[in-house]
């Protein structure tokens, strides 16, 4: 045995070998999806996500109509934030040879109900016996049309950068199951349901697409101190956020408090928000903010702004800090 | 933990949740590939297939290039079986925490080149850390004229039973690596390779697809006694198969003698055969045997006809018994 390759050192050894694209292949490994060019003047995008047991999720919490409903939302969330729609799923499940069927049976109503509630096909799969762990592979194809696409690499200087609700909740939900306290505190619901269930931006996603307004957007799965990261890089410039305009809900300071974590950290470092990230120019403010809350009844949290350079720094009081990459690594110890 | 389900019933439950199909939706789950309708009278086919280690491959012998390949060729072979023409790859890929990066960077350089060998495109991807083994899971894109693809429906009272190469050679391989053997003797390479290294069969699919002669097709993935049952149980037919009309190589027979195993069980219950199995008339016999030879100098293989019924029955001398579903379960103890 080696040294441990870091997630990104594997993906960039993958990257390396590959072609910058051409043919039909608008973008390939570097962004939400894979986006090819369909027939028609549509874009076809794909995405696929993978969770393995003991790794991203714990049986002994985590009921399996929910884990069901997660595997296909964490793929859906890929979707959205190309502004695309999804359209089909393939599916791709491990599981130990001495396995409980009820638990694969509410797995499997979960994974479903969540494609059907956003009209999504599972179109195949492949179901094998595993090792260990339940191991769960979901992909799933979506379109847009080629003027509405967004990437990771359009933000421009002069952008504010937007996130599409409060951070962190995950992440302390995560916390708080780990430490057994899930049913402790009633409070404490929506932090250990945006862990357990999350919800895809389906609507907002397209919808800001259409909009014109944004410039661009990914999701929020490792952390938005490591993902604007990714924006900025993919970019070509830096970022800087302010720490107070951070949203961060009651219940996430209360736990934090409580469990003596500190609230900043989780909604910079903690994944699997599955929350909007984007930039806009400033004058889009309001148009932006009145979409939001005419169409969807939702709050958009602008954080800070893009700037020349790269890397992204927090502004927290007077002290500037450079915390790029600082968020969940699948490969960390 | 309750009763271990099998592979057949896990699918069972999730077809019964799935819509029969319609939209855009041409054949879901059930064949080689899903099918849906594209713009401009093409067919797009997707599949999916996942590789654990230790439930089906070795890294004490498996060498990771080889590994690689294998897990872009049983992705290439469903294509084939349509008739398709791959073109795009999705790879996820799970390793635990503490790994051999030479080990990884053989596994992609394999993979990649096998894509790269049939022009597949690899556009996407997630890498992420595993528990105990190594897993792969491949999705590959493709498509086909509307009117060439080839369904595992197709089968008719009548036609002959073809498969396009030797059977049972991966399964005798697969022994002869468990036993480690695979250095020992020459003749046995071609057998241990069938095993390591399968060749999906992506120039005769499309071309059997494009010549009109043939009426059902699948690949060969489970062991010819499960692969033709569900041909049959598809076609609402039954087959025979003739024993001694099985292609068994003498490298096979070799094998089997001195290892103490039967070659024709090696040949209808080993899996990974990636050869194609398919139905054609009578009359068309002569102009698939020319066709094959001419275009890419191949040799196939009748074994057998379809008759009215159900099941698959061997005849084997003067003795006749059912061996449906008697190949590889994946989830068998």
């Amino acid at each position: 045995m080696g040294a441990k390759p870091s997630e990104r050192e594997i993906i960039r050894r993958i990257q390396e070998r590959l072609p910058a694209g051409g043919g039909d292949l608008v973008k390939g490994i570097g962004d939400d999806c894979a986006v090819l060019r369909q027939a028609g003047g549509r874009l076809q995008v794909f995405t696929t996500d993978t969770l393995v047991e003991g790794v991203h999720f714990d049986r002994s919490w985590h009921p399996p109509e929910l884990l069901g409903s997660k595997a296909a939302a964490v793929n859906l969330s890929d979707i959205a934030a190309m502004g695309a729609e999804p359209r089909f799923a393939l599916l791709s499940l491990g599981v130990p040879a001495a396995f409980a069927p009820d638990w694969l049976a509410g797995f499997i109503a979960g994974f479903l109900d969540t494609l059907g509630r956003y009209e999504v096909m599972l179109i195949g799969g492949d179901t094998v016996q595993s090792g260990h762990e339940v191991m769960v592979s979901v992909t799933v194809g979506g379109d847009v049309a080629e003027d509405r696409v967004l990437y990771r690499s359009g933000a421009r200087e002069g952008d504010l950068v937007w996130v599409s609700g409060p951070l962190g909740e995950a992440a302390a939900g995560l916390e708080i199951c780990r430490r057994r306290l899930a049913e402790t505190e009633p409070a404490w619901r929506q932090l250990v349901r945006a862990h357990l269930d999350p919800a895809p931006e389906t609507a907002l996603g397209p919808l800001l697409a259409a909009s014109g307004l944004v410039h661009a957007m990914m999701d929020l799965s490792d952390g938005l101190a490591t993902d604007l990261a990714h924006l900025c890089e993919a970019s070509g410039v830096a970022a800087e956020l302010v720490a107070e305009q951070l949203p961060l809900s009651s219940a996430l300071r209360g736990a934090a408090v409580r469990l003596g974590a500190t609230a900043l950290d989780w909604a910079l470092r903690g994944g699997e928000d599955y929350r909007l990230l984007f930039t806009a120019p400033a004058g889009a403010t309001l148009a932006l903010e009145e979409l939001a809350a005419a169409r969807l009844d939702r709050e958009l949290h602008c954080v800070g702004r893009i700037v020349a350079g790269s890397g992204v720094t927090l502004c927290d009081g007077s002290e500037r800090r450079d915390i790029s990459y600082q968020g969940y690594d699948h490969f960390a110890p």
